[in-house]
């Protein structure tokens, strides 16, 4: 037994070939295209302005592609501009194992430092899969206490993911990778206290960047701490970290990034169990509706069940607006679903006025009930989050979401470059021509 | 009283004109000599040679000096070379009110940032000034526990006054340096961990660069949470802060960086009483002293209490080497004097022989008592580094440090830019040339 079980298990495995893989590569393709999407989508939010004009002000080695960026710029910038845009619109993909945002972390980080290097694109593919799946890793042995006391996973243990993504494009081998989570002990940092605010992308952001930099550091001959994430005064133990060991369960044979949550609808969570429920049920005429009932889990009264939003904000935090929404087609996948307009709109208005929501403690969290009433007869369906879909669902999903927010020829591209592992530099062309 | 006291207050002293400053100007002057000469002086190390790679490696936007560089760097970088080759001998000043070192992580940040902007040397200092006084206050508002937990003072409160003196120069209002003292919520660590790795001193690096990033940022429209540093899941709470509002007492009136240690010898801290102390009682002619008596705390007995040290770093942790040295008249200033060689040297060793440690507990852990006897004559004298020095007796000692570092007529050159308030690209500039 080391001193540091867990860093040396998680370097080793960064250092490994893949194996047993396959499945946990295809999610990998899904949320990379599901990343380029939001990451395009978001490219022009007040925050991605902000990184960019700071990108623009430092300058550099032209390396890698950054969102909206012209020259290419550093690949630690690149991973800092990327990673903050992509989450910008909170729309990537969630593991609500540890609950974080895997994607938005380590993504950014392999993608820039496989353009740096030249790399091929599987090994990019490669890099992030085992990134992400650290990034879990290291989310679950920090633990809920970390989380519940103020710290954003997708930034603390999204930045030993980066770093081990970086790191193996890098070519560093276990010990340096090992140096490299100890170097991350002292610079990982990210809180939950930004929500609602710019720092939350930021967040992503600098997870991505520290991942990369920390990697760029060893390969220089920079001496850390190896200890730095586990020993007494490292970063677990300082950060309220649980030091589970059993976060390490499986790890080479079973991959929980499998597991991960893509977001199909561009609204409170709280919301998307009862619009994958309502798709089930829903007529091709609308005007027979009589009523929609909704039975969910009594937390989320407080959170998204606003009877009569009047903006497109309020709207994504409205059982009521919602469930008219999709009731007359319209797509809650798109971000333009979400209007003051549609907020307004007298169609919406009348048929959301006959959704009734009721608390049902037996539901648990991630699961909705909803009723329909159709010319008097009425039907039920439930969905949980939970459910896992099988990969050919998810896959149409992903991609019908990604058309919604950038249509159909850019996503036939991305898909392309995606299936055949395009190199890094291609895919950052692309996602800048957008 | 706002949800932001704390910020709010420093940011609006941040803001303002300095009043009541002349004694802690003066100071600030010795602490800018003391840390030019110790960053000249560590410029070689391993960690100076890692982090100026990485700074080759991004290249970027010529805006300031960094320590061994050609060319510029941005600001960020430079702050981040600086930061961290200045605190790499682990040689710079130290405030025990916290226990950080202000000038490591502020310093870098000022001149980094002036030189940027073109800001005259007056500037420069005052807001240096400003963010070595503020990084103390937030210190003590973060408290002991934060110390004793693991955290290391001189990069996470030194991360807040790096970025209120980046921002005065920028010119932002107290809303706005507010806002950047949120986002270095999120963004600041720094772990004591990694003492007694290349770690320790990036942490000054990574406190300077994170204080130049947040500045930048909110002056290019990054809108962050204000509270990020004392809301209930910010920094302070998250990170083990003890919420001392007496860290305010007199801001503006009573500048606590006057009360900043230099150290005055290259080895360990616990030793420095004693060589105060010695220099009392020393003849020109060491050859008929019989025994030298030390008396100190009992925790430096297992810290610095090598009794026949074989090497340079040894004798770095050695009362009998010392006492041997300093009355054999060699300068415990200088680097040069903690040799393999000198440990070796049968004149030192003969004369260390004599050297007696005891325990004494009634003393405090910052004093010393020696008792040397000449010729069958004993004379004593005691030394308390807590002991406030006379500004000029510390003028004095600060340069002559500086000579030992770096030679008579570098300092000159130095101290001549400091006494005239010199832009900050020529004081850069001046570095670069040593």
């Amino acid at each position: 037994m080391t001193e540091t079980p867990l860093t040396d298990a998680l370097a080793r495995f960064a250092a490994a070939p893949l194996t047993g893989a396959e499945r946990a590569q295809e999610v990998l393709k899904l949320s990379l295209l599901d990343w380029c999407a939001v990451a395009t989508a978001g490219h022009n939010e007040p925050v991605a302005q902000a990184v960019r004009a700071l990108a623009a002000d430092e300058g550099g080695t032209p390396q890698a592609h950054a969102i909206g960026c012209d020259p290419l710029v550093p690949a630690r910038m690149a991973a800092l501009v990327n990673g903050t845009i992509s989450h910008a619109l909170d729309y990537d993909d969630t593991h609500f194992a540890h609950i974080g945002h895997p994607s938005v972390a380590v993504i950014p980080a392999a993608l820039a430092m496989g353009e740096r290097l030249g790399a091929i694109g599987a090994a990019v593919q490669e890099a992030a899969l085992i990134g992400v799946e650290a990034s879990i890793r290291v989310g679950q042995w920090l633990g809920r206490d970390h989380y519940q006391a103020g710290f954003h996973q997708t930034a603390t243990a999204g930045a030993f993911g980066a770093g081990l993504a970086a790191g193996r494009l890098l070519g560093l081998d276990a010990g340096q990778l090992a140096d490299v989570m100890g170097l991350l002990g002292t610079r990982a940092s990210g809180l939950k206290s930004q929500f609602g605010t710019m720092g939350k992308p930021f967040n992503a952001g600098i997870a991505a960047a520290n991942g990369v930099e920390a990697a760029l550091l060893v390969a220089h001959g920079f001496d850390p701490r190896r200890a730095g994430l586990e020993d007494a005064q490292g970063f677990g133990p300082t950060h309220h970290g649980a030091g589970d060991m059993d976060a390490l369960q499986g790890l080479g044979q079973i991959w929980l990034f499998e597991q991960v949550s893509h977001k199909f609808h561009a609204c409170c969570h709280g919301l998307h169990a009862a619009l994958e429920a309502v798709a089930e049920l829903l007529p091709a005429d609308p005007d027979g509706i009589t009523s929609i009932e909704v039975a969910t889990h009594p937390r989320w009264l407080t959170v998204c069940n606003i009877a009569s939003p009047a903006t497109g904000l309020e709207a994504k935090f409205s059982y009521a607006q919602v469930m008219a929404l999709a009731a007359l087609g319209y797509d809650t996948a798109r971000l333009g679903t979400f209007t003051d307009a549609l907020a307004r709109d007298p169609q919406v208005k009348a048929l959301r006025q006959k959704v009734r929501v009721t608390p049902d403690e037996t539901l648990p969290e991630t699961a909705t009930r909803v009723r329909l009433t159709l010319n008097g007869e009425a039907r039920e369906a439930s969905h949980d989050l939970l459910t896992p879909l099988p990969l050919s669902t998810r896959a149409v999903k992903v991609r019908a979401k990604a058309e919604a927010l950038l249509g159909q020829d850019k996503v036939r591209d991305l898909h392309g470059l995606i299936e055949k592992s395009a190199a890094p530099g291609e895919i950052g062309a692309t996602l800048c021509k957008l």
